[in-house]
């Protein structure tokens, strides 16, 4: 089974469309968590079980684990082990480089850690990406247009009054890099317009879609124009909004309550999408 | 003092612009070190031991690490601790992420690991790249003209028959977030004419310039290009033909033989230029 059928497949199976990112921030995690011997993993381990009937994947983010060393990625190494198979697990890496340096980061990542799919960055082209994508069961999504204020520096270039921009060129590209069924784009929801564009450019990629919590993208907007003409196909990933709804000893439970409401509200928008 | 005064200083004291690149790869270092307690530490550390005199700095490939896990980012923990201060340190590491994320990575890098530089990607625009400025006595290497065959997927972008490439736009938007004087950029050897075009659109920058070695980038082209007026301001980074010279047990002398080569031929370059 290929990375897009195994998404979809677990989509299905779960039922959601949520994806959870873990962004464990040790000035964040209640006191007494913190001051333990591994609070990362404490903190994640019990958003993960309480949190796995909701969520269709996990987004872990590599940057909060580096923060804290080698101790983190021993963290990190410890909870991909944990994650069932019943959902997706991304690294929210960001990586790319030359061919063979690139080939050591999917090594790490890919199959080292054994996560099921990592976020790349395509500034370096095609075989800087390449080495994320030699195992169809595993796939790279590419980030396109994301959900941050600095997109508008480089994503939205576009010279004199040519009609095509970065990010579409790029979401063209990934498209032609697709033959293993592998390739996703990152797209954020603070760009409605844009989503819908770049969905009907790429109608079959499965997209990674940040910016509905904490960065204030609209829920609705980003369901009915970044999910596919049957309403599947996509990620909606909230981090903060989920991990610190609660800042004291009930974290977990809160996560549970929230990942429960936005797993339904998209379902609901995603039912209103199919009927249309 | 800033950043770019410190690479100056630097460049004047140890006499070179030759830049070290150590991407240990496991399958590449001599058998019965690889099989050690701590194989990539103890290989870098012969290394940089015996070629301390040749260079300005060291680039530390951060993917190389990470391939061989907590292990691995222990054994970084290690190096950096043994690298004085009379040469530069650079985290090759290409990161990039929304502002918190980039914060937790500049955490990592410069914070915890305390490397001088870090390589960045700047796709994701201004805020992605901000958290890695913050200490003007640090500095950030931003990815402008890569020296990989993937460099002509989305470095070249230009739309209709706009002059304006996507990389030159890098370049200049750079120029602009350098108030603390501690950005750079990262441009590849392996184009020669678009490196001089950066250089004279971008005179003051510290460059960091891979691709002489093993990717076949002419040295010769690349430090009458590259470097500044005075023939000063840049690095020109060796990895595999340095670190790999010799596969057998005297890898560390013949990395500094090398090393030392290629530092005397890139100043006999930087005299005729200064010269000229």
């Amino acid at each position: 089974m290929n990375f897009t059928q195994r998404l979809s497949q677990i989509i299905r199976e779960q039922d959601s469309l949520l994806c959870i990112g873990l962004d464990p921030d040790i000035r964040r995690i209640p006191a007494k968590m913190a001051n333990s011997a591994d609070p990362l993993y404490n903190f994640c381990s019990e958003i993960i079980e309480r949190t796995l009937h909701t969520a269709a994947a996990y987004k872990l983010n590599l940057a909060f684990f580096e923060s804290e060393g080698s101790k983190g990625w021993a963290a990190l190494e410890k909870l991909i082990q944990i994650i069932p198979d019943t959902v997706l697990t991304i690294a929210d890496a960001k990586r790319g480089d030359i061919g063979t340096s690139s080939e050591m980061y999917a090594r790490a990542i890919l199959d080292k850690l054994n996560f099921d799919a990592v976020t790349v960055n395509p500034y370096m082209g095609k075989d800087s990406v390449e080495p994320f994508l030699r195992q169809s069961d595993k796939g790279a999504f590419v980030l396109c247009l994301t959900s941050n204020p600095g997109n508008r520096d480089f994503q939205y270039f576009r010279d004199g009054d040519g009609a095509k921009t970065l990010h579409s060129h790029v979401a063209k590209t990934v498209l032609g890099w697709n033959q293993n069924e592998n390739c996703g784009l990152v797209v954020g929801a603070t760009q409605p317009e844009e989503l819908q564009s770049i969905r009907k450019a790429a109608p079959e990629l499965p997209f990674l879609i940040p910016g509905v919590g904490t960065q204030g993208g609209d829920l609705k907007a980003a369901v009915l124009n970044g999910t596919d003409a049957s309403g599947g196909l996509a990620l909606f990933n909230v981090s903060r909004g989920i991990i610190y709804k609660s800042s004291e000893r009930d974290f977990a439970e809160a996560a549970k309550r929230e990942a429960e409401t936005l797993r339904d509200q998209i379902n609901e928008f995603r039912k209103m999408k199919a009927r249309s």
